[in-house]
C-alpha cells in the first residue's frame, strides 16, 4: 500500500515537472530560424521620370538636397508598387507596397523605408506594416515588420531585403523575404 | 483504502489537465473579438488653405506630383489634429493626433498614415503610435497600433478607420476605433 | 495510512498552486522598472545650413509652411546622425541614427520622429526601429521602440528623449535612454 502512495508521488512530481517545463517554453517561444509564416516576394519600383505616367508607380515628392546631390541625400519618394512572386515586373501582382522611402547618406547610398504590404487575393487578405533602414551596401539587410491586420492580425517579424537589380535611375527590384515570428 | 488512492489519482489528473489548459491559454491569449482596451474617437483634419491660419490644423509640405495631380499622388500633409469623443469639431479634444499622411494612388484615392495620439487629460496620459494604409475605397480599413507609452505602456493593437465625412478639399473627419490587444 | 494520503493531497494542492502562480506570472512579465536591456546614448543633429557640407549630417527636404513659419510647422528633416556614449559631438560614434523628423505645432515647438539606430561595432550589430512624438515642452518624452534586428532581434521598448542642448538653428543634442522590455 505504502508503495502505491509512493508511486502516486513520483507520477505527480514528474507531471508537475512536465507542466513547469511547458510553462517555461511558452515564456520565450521565438526562434530566429523558425518563423511561424514566411513569404518571399519581389518589389518593383518604377520611378516617374516626368513623362511616363502610364508605367510609373512611384514619384519623388522632395528633391535631393545640396548636402549630397550625387547620392540623392533627402530625395523622398512615395510609391504604390507591385509585389510579385517571381522576378518579372509584369507577373500578376500578389500585393501592393504602399509607402515611401528616402535616401539618407553622404558619399554612398542608404535609404529608409516605411510602407504597408496590402494583400487582396484569394490567398491572403490583410496588411503588413514594415519600417527600417535599407543599408544598400550590405548584401542583405533586415527591416522590422511592426504590425499586421486581417490574415496577418497582430503579426510581427523581420523583412530581409536583397537588391535583385538596379537599372539606371528609374527602375530597381528588391527581393523581400518576410519572416513572421508572431502569428495569431 | 485502495479506492481512496484511486480518487487521489483522478483528482490529480483532472487538476493537471486544468493547469495544462490554462498554460495553453496563456500561449495564445489574443482574440480579435476581445480587446483588453477600446477607445472610439473622431479625427478632424482641417487643411491650411493658404489664409486660414487660425482654424487650420494641418498643412501640405509637399505638393501632388505629375503622376496623378487629380488624385493628389504624393501630396504630403503634416497634421496636429484634435481628437474628440463625438462628431463635433468644436467638442473639447481628448487627444491630439500628431503625424503625417500622403496620397499614394493613381486613378483613385488611397493614403498612408503614421502618427501619434497624444493623451493629456485626467482620463488618460500617454501616447499611442499608429501606422498603416488608409484604403479609402473600403468602408473600414485597419492600421496597426505599433506601440504606446504612459498609460498605454507597450500597447499594441488595431486602429480601424471609417470615413465620417469629406467636405471639399479642406476638411474631413475619420472615426477611429482603437482596439488594444496587448495591455500592461 | 489515511494521514499519509491526506499529506499527499496537501502537497499536491500546494504544488498545483505554485505552478498556477508561475503560469499567471508568465502572462504579464513586463515591468516598466525592469527593462531586459538598457542603452543610454546621445544624438547629435547638425543641420545643413546651405554651405557646411563637410560637417552637416542632416538636411531639410521640405520647408516650413505658412501655417506657422516661426515654429517651423511642416519643416521636414532627413538625418544620418552620429550617436555617442557621452555629450561630445566628436566622440567615436557607436551607432548612426537614420531617419527623419518634422515640426508639427503652431505657437510652440513639437516634432515627430521615425528612425533606425544602426549599430555596427564590436559591442552591437543590428538595428532598433523607433517612432513617436517629441513633445519638446516636456522635460522627458517617450517614443516607442517598435522593432529590432540582429542583436536586437524582435525587440520592443521605450526610448526616452531629454533635450541636452539647443544651439541656434543648426545644432541640437538629445539624450536617448533606450529601455527594451522584449529581448530574444
Amino acid at each position: 500500500m505504502s508503495s502505491l502512495v509512493e508511486k502516486s508521488f513520483i507520477v505527480m512530481v514528474l507531471t508537475i515537472m512536465l507542466v513547469c517545463s511547458s510553462v517555461l517554453a511558452t515564456k520565450n517561444p521565438i526562434q530566429e530560424s523558425k518563423p511561424c509564416k514566411r513569404l518571399v516576394l519581389y518589389y518593383h519600383d518604377t520611378l516617374f521620370n516626368g513623362t511616363d505616367v502610364a508605367n510609373a508607380t512611384s514619384a519623388a515628392v522632395a528633391n535631393a538636397t545640396g548636402l549630397d546631390k550625387e547620392h540623392k541625400f533627402g530625395m523622398l519618394v512615395v510609391f504604390n508598387d507591385p509585389m510579385t512572386k517571381d522576378h518579372h515586373l509584369l507577373s500578376p501582382p500578389v500585393a501592393k507596397a504602399q509607402g515611401f522611402y528616402f535616401y539618407d547618406m553622404k558619399d554612398a547610398y542608404t535609404a529608409w523605408f516605411a510602407y504597408t504590404l496590402v494583400f487582396n487575393s484569394s490567398e491572403h487578405k490583410g496588411t503588413l506594416n514594415i519600417m527600417g533602414a535599407d543599408l544598400m551596401n550590405d548584401e542583405t539587410r533586415d527591416l522590422s515588420v511592426v504590425g499586421g491586420t486581417g490574415d496577418f492580425f497582430m503579426a510581427r517579424g523581420i523583412c530581409t531585403f536583397r537588391t535583385d537589380t538596379f537599372q539606371g535611375d528609374f527602375y530597381f527590384r528588391l527581393k523581400m523575404d518576410i519572416k513572421l515570428y508572431e502569428c495569431y
